[in-house]
């Protein structure tokens, strides 16, 4: 029989923090989301600097989990790829509240400020199709199929 | 001139990780949201069982980032008690957002079920009668002036 592992509490805050809640975790999620990363490669070599040791024991937990799944790349065999599973897919709309809620209070931020207000004014319907995109393998900002560039033949303001 | 504390990066959601981005930092603020918890003491008996220098090391964290404010308890005059600050009242559509992902998720849930499904079809009105009550000293749980005892007096379904 399989040993049941322990969890600190029920409550679903909890459930969340312990499936995710890691600053790592959650900038790898990013990084999937945002920036169409895949490999072990280009998760490391995010300006955060996660180090190797802490990047595969958040990969691993999340696939145990069932947030990401891992299989073959198809542009090179050799390589493992992660994608969100649906499990995943549904934290992206954290992503957008952690970003909204950054975006109010940080002065500095990268984050541009035309995707912000977007995110902030038309919420549904942007993490919707932040959703359909990295299902389908894109990503917000980064390739031919990104949000930005379907944003763009949509004559949206982006 | 004072140095100015090293960033991981200019990320809108490596921000907020770096700002409240903890799995107790947001336990903590869900104890105040939720169960209208104000000292150390109450933060303490939570049951996930955070321990005393995380506890203290988070509540400098979150004070020193605006999340949290720190004042003379209205009851007990030795007592000090924390209240979140509008940047931290901007939290609360995130916890939300984590709570309905781990109900979605979690065959174990304590979340009321009654209550995620009410968070989930009227997501907006409850962030802002959360965020009124939470303002107001109140919280979403606990207390005579609850949102679950607001719900009530209006005849909601809760």
């Amino acid at each position: 029989m399989k040993h049941k592992q322990q969890r600190r509490s029920y409550c679903p805050i909890n459930f969340a923090l312990e499936s995710f809640g890691d600053p790592w975790s959650l900038l790898i999620i990013r990084d999937i989301v945002y920036f169409g990363k895949k490999t072990y490669g280009e998760f490391l070599s995010s300006e955060e600097g996660i180090a190797t040791n802490i990047l595969a024991s958040r990969l691993a937990q999340m696939e145990k989990q069932g947030i990401i799944t891992k299989r073959q790349s198809k542009m090179e065999r050799r390589k493992e790829e992660y994608v969100l599973t649906e499990k995943g897919l549904d934290i992206i709309p954290l992503l957008v509240e952690i970003a909204s809620w950054s975006a109010g209070y940080d002065r500095e931020t990268a984050a541009p400020i035309d995707w912000i207000t977007l995110c902030n004014t038309r919420k549904a319907e942007m993490i919707q199709l932040i959703r359909e995109t990295v299902r389908d393998g894109g990503a917000v900002f980064v390739g031919p199929g990104s949000v930005l560039s379907k944003l763009a033949g949509e004559d949206h303001q982006l």
